[in-house]
């Protein structure tokens, strides 16, 4: 974890006075990598019309994650033409970063879950809407959504077949990769300052082969988003690592958007579409649990150990969210599954420095290793904040 | 077959006077549409070392194919650095090319069979060996090859990992869109009127990814190539069709340009590298032979369905070519399979005008449809030629 930790040599001050000798007590505030999670489940919650459960997930939820994302699929953000779903969106959005906690919008352009009413459209003039519905969306949330899943899976995007959809139409009509610069550059125009990605579930060839062309035809993307969903089993190391390896040539960022562990039984293999799978119950079990809770540490520890990765967003707090299953950290009742306890002990156990009392020497210096991110330092009843923002060896100043 | 075929009125002159009322015998010479096949075990017969044998499978070659491809992978054109095998393979062009044949070269760049001696170089000498290599097959070859698979398996060639080789390792560094621009501009250069394809067996979203990010960045592609090896099974006709939708999409030509179908048990499923497949005897079987003869009609009436496909090249007449499959039309002591009389019975049969006779009307016109190609027209002991060169009307002369 080299990459991700900084071995930091603090100067503490007080009245431009080093305090040699005396007792510093540093403590970890935030970390500097992404640890996020979906947050679709508090909008009523943001919005004054949450439940007692809510409000304790909602406490969960911060206890583990720095990053929410949030979901505007078109056909439920703007059922009817016209009466599009902002405010109550801008609301959760604001919840959250008023807690400190960046937000991710998700996504822009997709074929799935995509609004109906364009079926009807010519497709010259749904190219129109799809642009002015990402300028009006990113327009509307610059400075409280700073990050975009831009367009999501474009590799399947024109020859998706499960239904007649106007993005597939639009899709195949213009080409992949004009459909990807024509979000891209409404996007970018609507926020210059915005984190925008590509995102896909396709970790063949094939992503690498899209990631290619549209690099080459000039489209600029902030972050590639590697979606991992394992309701079919954890991948295991070597394969998130070869993934890893595959993916980084880029040189861009990665981010792993999504993210599901079952803890209860894995979907069978034959199951191509995830969609397909629908059963009445889908229980957690103390044995996928257990196994859950291994597999999630096992991820969470492979993926920090590369140094493209940036961000790593989990698909879903609670079991029972998409497709019913049980991929959550807390099960239906809000109480705490062992992989709850596990992540939880990476974040903000291994991975934390918890308040930690340490003695300047003659020059006033104190010295710690910790992870990326925002520390406190206080002495004397008095307290600052000091930020490792690159790794290695680091000189810093706390005047108190 | 509208698509395929002419509806031809010839005005059969004699001496610049029609021949009303007189007998006119019409007969197909050859097919615009290019029945292909390998010519691999030609290249001793055609360098005068041929066996009894040899020179039967060749009559019953082009009995059948109109369309010849050779080899040129590196590793065994040139396993000497500077000894390329240009002067044996020259003389085989040209064997096919005096019979009427056009032939085409495959393949200019891949990661398979090539060089050995790339291990050895540094990634930007490789480059460089590879541009020269194709500058130089491509010149040389001028005038009796004008068709290449410039390069092969993209999709793969920067992820391949069976064995160390210098193309893979160029690819990684260069991208796949560079690495296929690079190759198609030496071959452009060298031979601007040459026919030039990608060729891939990744029938995927990937292969469409990979064209697309090609042609987007403005490189020019002549017709896409499409292996077809089926050794685990025919495709069927809805599988072919759908591929044959996607790929049409770019408005290229489409070569099929690896087909097999083999006349013993299916490669077992789970194979995902043919090569893996190596067993040491593959027989063909009655009703091997049956099947294959089936699947062998079904899948050329279903490529000449589509309008795109230009060319199908069969991967080897005669059992026991690559893999040691059962895929030929000829058994290896060179006797017929069922195969070999059904695909004959389409391209010599029903898709082909025998000698037939006519009588001109009193304009000296005889009417006749057939497939796009050339036709000898007779009458009175003269002969002249007259080509189907757009499906639908035509309206042709022929003085005698």
């Amino acid at each position: 974890m080299e990459h991700r930790t900084a071995e930091a040599t603090v100067t503490v001050t007080r009245d431009g006075r080093p305090l040699a000798g005396q007792e510093v007590t540093v403590a970890q505030r935030d970390h500097d990598f992404l640890f996020g999670c979906i947050g679709f489940e508090f909008i009523d919650l943001a919005n004054g019309a949450g439940t007692e459960l809510d409000r304790r997930v909602a406490r969960e939820w911060f206890e583990l994650f720095n990053f929410a994302t949030l979901p505007f699929y078109w056909g439920r953000f703007e059922p009817e033409r016209g009466r599009p779903d902002t405010a109550r969106l801008l609301a959760t959005a604001r919840w959250f970063a008023e807690r400190g906690c960046p937000v991710k919008g998700h996504p822009l352009a997709w074929h799935t879950v995509t609004a109906d009413w364009l079926r009807d459209l010519p497709t010259d003039e749904i190219a129109q809407v799809q642009r002015d519905r990402i300028t009006r969306e990113v327009t509307d949330f610059a400075g409280v959504i700073d990050a975009w899943d831009v367009i999501n899976e474009v590799v399947i995007m024109p020859i998706f077949d499960r239904d007649d959809n106007g993005i597939t139409r639009l899709c195949r009509d213009l080409g992949r990769i004009p459909m990807v610069r024509m979000a891209f550059d409404a996007a970018r125009a609507a926020n210059p300052h915005a984190t925008l990605l590509l995102n896909d579930f396709d970790m063949s060839a094939a992503y690498e082969c899209l990631i290619e062309g549209v690099l080459e035809a000039g489209v600029r993307i902030d972050a590639l988003g590697l979606q991992s969903h394992m309701h079919q089993g954890y991948w295991g190391e070597e394969k998130t690592l070869a993934i890893l390896d595959r993916f980084a040539r880029y040189g861009l960022p990665i981010h792993f958007t999504e993210t599901t562990i079952v803890s209860g039984h894995l979907m069978p293999p034959e199951i191509v579409d995830l969609n397909d799978y629908q059963i009445p119950d889908w229980p957690t079990t103390p044995e996928g649990e257990q196994r859950q809770a291994d597999e999630i540490v096992r991820h969470y520890r492979t993926l920090l150990s590369h140094p493209s990765v940036q961000a790593i967003t989990y698909w879903g707090i609670s079991d029972s969210g998409w497709l019913g299953a049980p991929g959550g950290f807390l099960r239906v009742d809000g109480s705490r599954k062992p992989s709850y306890e596990a992540l939880h002990g990476l974040i903000k156990g291994e991975w934390w420095l918890p308040p930690t009392a340490l003695v300047a020497d003659a020059q006033g210096r104190v010295r710690f290793r910790g992870f990326l991110g925002s520390y406190e330092v206080s002495a004397a009843g008095r307290t600052t904040t000091v930020r490792l923002d690159t790794p290695g060896e680091l000189a810093l100043d706390a005047a108190l």
